[in-house]
């Protein structure tokens, strides 16, 4: 079963799954927003500012162009920075490109800022007629491409759907396990790379594996808590795109947001860190975002705050970090 | 208030304790079973052979003589491998040394072969009238002999017991919380070494972080589904001493039972493994016992039984990793 296939952003994780698919026997067209990047990409058959040394194949083609990324595909992924989706997909539907039987994934990781709304919302209310699914788990872009053992989870609420995606999706290497709760999966992917964030502050700062696992625990206490005020569902983030995704991204060296927290713990700013990075370290935009659904919800998020409050309010890291490690005595069922 | 303090078993961790709670002026008494490791410990003021390179505060008193050892002391913490304790804890009693109002805790992690009883249990069958409590957390031995910021957990029945308890322990930099399910507290802090070998071994056939946080999801799900049918509560298991417990020892380059699993899945024989350590990996008996209590209640554990296959069925590494994560395609759920 082929298919055409679309990737809407060339990163580490679209330029992965187009990999993938590709060696998935599938038709892989993949969009660079920036015409230079996707010239980069089709001469040197590799995106090494995002995903250095693993040859794209031959069968990927590659675009800057939006509209004809697009046209003929059965399915679109959208792999872009979560801050820039609304204005993609808005582009796409006022091109009128996309008929209405073209399923669209979300793999993007975020919350919007202001309206508090998922990525696939944002695609919901850009093509309301389109079937709509989103993709998340513990899955490094680097070890997606190099066919290292990975799972991940496709979460879609029509049965049928989910198991066409999840046929189309794996391969032997790429196990992908589906779910109906579409928004419990899709926080779970956006909330852990706050998180990450703050488990890189303590790395940074000095601190050991003990304190970290503290921190990881609490992570995901709160994790829970805001993500089930927010609609996902409890057993969701048990899972792999829960606390499966949580953990490697607060432990793996590779993690892009553990690495920003890291940063900041050894004493760089945040603009000196965007300044030298080429990737989106999305746990940033997504700290302002989930401490709006939080105050919205009335719910208590004392990492999300502190992380807030060391990225928007100035507050030093050793103070921000003492504040999470020293609360009172007391049991731990409060 | 300061305490008087006996140590029961001289590795990593009853020496660790012994520091810190020295350094929290109590007075300290260490027992090592072995008279020539005692005497190490006397003449070298630091514990090389576990814990190296953390001096032994003078104030700490060390015997070999057990008896000696406990005499006096309000509160008795035995730190001995879990196969040991039941034999050390009836020595004992045997020589009646304890008055019933000596307070026994538990930082011993496994279960008893055959008879599927938790440490505590043992303690309170052996001495019937004491006050028993439990200590488990994400606490590695060398980061918490260094001050590194820890947090634990204290699992004891009567509230005012657990509040002494938690006042004697802690220290700034150590912060014992306190729970009242004992049982769930002892059961994170001992089924949790038998998924570190899995890691450990995920780590040694040269899978990713990807792999691994898919296999430590699945371990989550393992152990509170066992836990919880051994009479611990989900919660308990969600916190400090199960999954902070859990990822610490699945991630932490100083794992012991990590490493263990390391080097099976680089191919080294248990036998090996074991004559080339000084140290006792928990997980090994550990997963003996599990198998043992999964069957009686009919709880499936295919985690614990491929580390049985592999510990003590000869099974392949590569095998038992291979049936592992390649589980049929499934909504998550299953």
């Amino acid at each position: 079963m082929t298919c055409r296939i679309s990737i809407v952003g060339a990163g580490g994780w679209g330029t992965a799954l187009a990999i993938l698919l590709s060696r998935n026997n599938h038709t892989v067209r993949l969009w660079a927003r920036n015409p230079a990047h996707a010239a980069e990409l089709r001469d040197q058959k590799s995106n090494e500012r995002y995903l250095s040394g693993v040859p794209i194949p031959d069968t990927v083609e590659i675009t800057d162009h939006l509209a004809d990324s697009v046209a003929g595909a059965e399915i679109v992924l959208f792999v872009t920075p979560s801050t820039a989706l609304r204005q993609i997909a808005g582009s796409l539907a006022a091109q009128g490109q996309l008929p209405a039987t073209t399923i669209l994934v979300s793999a993007v990781k975020g919350i919007e800022h202001g309206s508090g709304k998922r990525m696939s919302e944002i695609l919901t209310e850009t093509f309301p007629n389109n079937p709509t699914a989103v993709l998340s788990g513990p899955n490094q872009a680097q070890e997606v491409a190099r066919s290292i053992p990975t799972a991940t989870v496709i979460g879609c609420r029509p049965e049928k759907l989910a198991g066409r995606l999840q046929q189309i999706i794996s391969t032997k290497t790429f196990r992908a396990y589906t779910s109906r709760d579409v928004v419990g999966i899709e926080l779970g992917g956006a909330l852990k790379n706050i998180f990450a964030l703050a488990a890189g502050m303590s790395d940074g700062i000095g601190l050991g594996d003990n304190s970290k696992a503290a921190l990881v625990t609490r992570s995901l206490a709160e994790l829970v808590r805001l993500g089930t005020a927010l609609g996902g569902k409890r057993e969701t983030f048990q899972g792999l795109s829960g606390v499966g995704d949580l953990i490697v991204t607060c432990f793996s060296r590779q993690s892009r947001n553990r690495r920003v927290g890291e940063r900041l713990g050894k004493g760089d700013s945040l603009n000196q860190i965007m300044e030298s990075m080429e990737m989106v370290a999305e746990g940033v935009p997504t700290t302002r975002s989930a401490k709006e659904c939080a105050a919205r919800l009335g719910i208590q998020t004392p990492i999300i705050d502190e992380m807030h409050a060391v990225l928007y309010e100035k507050a030093a890291v050793a103070e921000a970090m003492r504040r999470l490690l020293s609360r009172e005595l007391r049991t731990e069922e409060d």
